[in-house]
């Protein structure tokens, strides 16, 4: 079987519709990552490096200041979603199917300007990645950050994940920690000669209830912070009083606080029990009083709004590297099985694109 | 292979040790069953029943009271505990082995009476009965209750099973309720979308903490409460704001309540929440007021004390007869792979029975 093509100078509306239909499920980018080097090799004005099933491509112009995009080009599982076709919803020409949101359509866009801006105003760096929707050890960002930084090098980034084609600066952080009461087990019927740990527990509900976080402002948005119970467990059996309680805490906070600052936070919040970090992301400041931030702000003419999920921007921020997200596609509808894409949106996305990224 | 045959003029330990030795775990009584009903049918002043594998043996002396005496044949599984074999305990001569405890020792004591007493103070009724061990509905007591409740009445009972050789009155009622909780699902980076169902649960527990119950008197009594979350179960994913807090409440409540007052209790403690019955069982009052009970109590000369745990003692309560505990054994040894019974407890429990029982 030939190995599929990519024509980039097609419009991004059909580039989404032919990247989406190369089907690349987290752990199946190969075909994909082989069509798109081969596509951008053919443009002499890029510098072409492949890493596993990650493809950079650079401009190399001598400009003052260097702009990064990035974008991952794995999905997550197909169900009955593929092959795209083209739909209408609430009145307005989409199209529809796994990949096209989260984020092909973010893709095409970046491909079909990497193909065309052989003169752009700064110089630029092209990142398509993979297994970004699985297990972080995988990230595609994540390796080429740790076996090649210098290719991650840049004055602001513009990640191209679903944003509505509104721009969302950083994003919150997240940690999850494990907060436990340990009692002493007792039958039932003689409670009094044991300790039960899930009555311990109601104190470590009721410090989350009385201290719900509220906004943080950082470099001009204002980020909403979360402190949520997601799981709770204790109990042996119906006449047993119960040895132990576990409850899982999840922290969504400011990208303004450090890890170390907000683990110190629920270790402060928990003081008297037993607090144990099982997960944790660093978020990342919008970075948006970067020069290059503000005119691609004033360029794309929207006001940028806070991002609440983690995504692979922090990855950009932790290098010091301001980092925005700007591409077609709501957010809300990513890994949804009815995933559609606004066509309007690829095609304001591009437009915005090119016309901050070409030479005045 | 003949059936094992029962010497009921042995010493009570002898008669323990060959009951014991015939393995009658829950659902294989039917050999012991065969055995007792063969060793009472041979005593004519006895007039027996066979229901399943309960056996009811019964005096017939025209005396104006009739005392009934039950206990149990069978026995939890087997853990490498039997034959059993002579111990020492403390430097007190023990039986040791499986069902030494709980209850075989009290049923040989029982046995060996029934054969010796055909001139009683009182009339008597003996049961034996089997699959006390496991669920309520094989319980031989129950269907015999159901069955044929004309067997089952006196003016007053005991159950063998192990009090340490002092009379326990009564015991608590139990009910199992669960509370629930509901709320609404969101992404954890975004939890004001949602409604977490787990900080609901915070109160829940409160009420708990705040509403510990006491002791209540009844007959005489001092019954202890015991008002319990047995177990808590919560969350959906670790970034999901939960939808259901589910808290399993054990009330171990004294024999004066009815299970409607009790259940009346717990829904008015969690009014505003759900609130499910998922098990229940009444009490069984003292009724040590009952003039036999006074006659036993100053016979064995102790002190009676309340029963905590749930006995079958509640089966003849329920039909309005005044029962106690009062059998050889440590009761919270029952169960346990070191089960050792003191040789002294069985011939406490043998005399104190026989000079109560006895025509003077």
């Amino acid at each position: 079987m030939a190995a599929p093509s990519l024509d980039l100078t097609a419009t991004s509306l059909d580039l989404t519709r032919a990247l989406c239909d190369i089907d690349s499920v987290s752990g199946n980018e190969t075909p994909l990552a082989d069509a798109i080097e081969a596509a951008v090799r053919a443009h002499p004005h890029l510098e072409v490096t492949r890493l596993g099933d990650t493809v950079v491509a650079r401009t190399d112009l001598g400009r003052e200041r260097r702009v990064v995009m990035a974008g991952h080009i794995d999905t997550v599982p197909i169900n009955d979603n593929l092959p795209t076709r083209d739909a209408v919803v609430d009145g307005e020409p989409h199209l529809w199917g796994r990949g096209t949101v989260d984020m092909k359509a973010g893709v095409a866009v970046q491909l079909k300007l990497a193909a065309e801006l052989s003169d752009p105003a700064v110089d630029l760096t092209w990142i398509w990645y993979d297994h970004e929707e699985v297990s972080a050890e995988l990230n595609g960002l994540r390796l080429l950050a740790a076996a090649r930084p210098e290719l991650m090098q840049g004055d602001f980034a513009i990640l191209g994940e679903p944003s509505n084609g509104t721009i969302e600066g950083g994003c919150n952080g997240t940690l999850r920690v494990e907060v436990r009461t340990r009692g002493v087990r007792a039958h039932s019927a003689r409670a009094w000669a044991g300790h039960n740990a899930i009555h311990d527990a109601a104190e470590v509900l009721q410090r989350l209830r009385d201290n719900q976080p509220g906004e943080v402002e950082v470099d001009g948005l204002a980020y909403r912070e979360g402190l949520n119970a997601v799981m709770i467990a204790g109990g042996v059996a119906g006449n047993v009083i119960p040895d132990e309680c576990v409850v899982a805490v999840n922290y969504r906070f400011a990208p303004s606080r450090s890890l170390e600052e907000a683990t110190a936070r629920m270790t402060e919040l928990f003081a008297g029990f037993e607090v144990e970090v099982v997960d944790a992301a660093a978020g990342a400041r919008p970075g948006l009083d970067a020069p290059l931030a503000q005119e691609f702000i004033a360029a794309v003419g929207v006001e940028p709004t806070p991002k609440y999920g983690w995504t692979d921007v922090a990855r950009f921020s932790s290098l010091g590297i301001p980092a925005v997200n700007f591409g077609p596609g709501d957010p809300t509808k990513a890994h949804a099985d009815d995933e559609s894409v606004p066509v309007a949106q690829i095609e304001h996305v591009e437009q915005s694109l090119r016309a901050w990224l070409s030479r005045r």
